[in-house]
């Protein structure tokens, strides 16, 4: 075993960016400049009270910008990635790609 | 921008799982046939409270398996990972490098 003080990857994955409809929320709005309320909860699949509570701690992180508006006469929602999001975001995939090499290390000397 | 209807890979993340804390939980015990409960909190960095409330989460899920004994006359509680345990966290990882590598892929199409 290890023995070495090296922290856990683990210890690098933030709570904010790492809980799974954030990270779904993050993923997808790094994939397009801006992404409607709309168009977001139908990727992922959520109710509006769901994204809706995940949006605000995005929002109050400073992860993501929110602005309202309309479409036609409807309201809309818009959402996009702030350079904060933006780097929050690779740091996460950064922490993940340390996680995911020692757990295969790990599995390949385990396996039989 | 992709238009076909492939689920995101977000989709494929169980939230037992995935959690940050259950997810270190796993990540350590998958590294050893057994660990302690002082082990894995002093490795994780987590009060008792906080490791013990995930326990039961996992172990109620079969993901892991918990007994107490001593150790000399300290009393000890033991974990480690059941097979489906182990089952569910090779899946978490494939999901990860899934999302890991549509991630890299957006980053490298929207860098200037």
């Amino acid at each position: 075993m290890n023995t070495e003080p090296s922290p856990h990857p683990f210890l690098e994955l933030d709570e904010v960016v790492h809980q799974r409809v954030r990270l779904g929320i993050l993923a997808v709005l790094s994939e397009a400049s801006e992404c409607t309320f709309a168009v977001l909860r139908n990727e992922l699949g959520l109710t509006d009270g769901n994204l809706g509570g995940h949006i605000r701690i995005l929002e109050q992180a400073a992860l993501i910008e929110v602005h309202k508006g309309y479409e036609g006469r409807r309201p809309c929602t818009w959402l996009r990635l702030t350079r904060k999001g933006r780097t929050a975001l690779r740091q996460e995939v950064a922490a993940l790609e340390r996680l995911v090499t020692r757990l295969r290390t790990a599995e390949s000397d385990t396996d039989p």
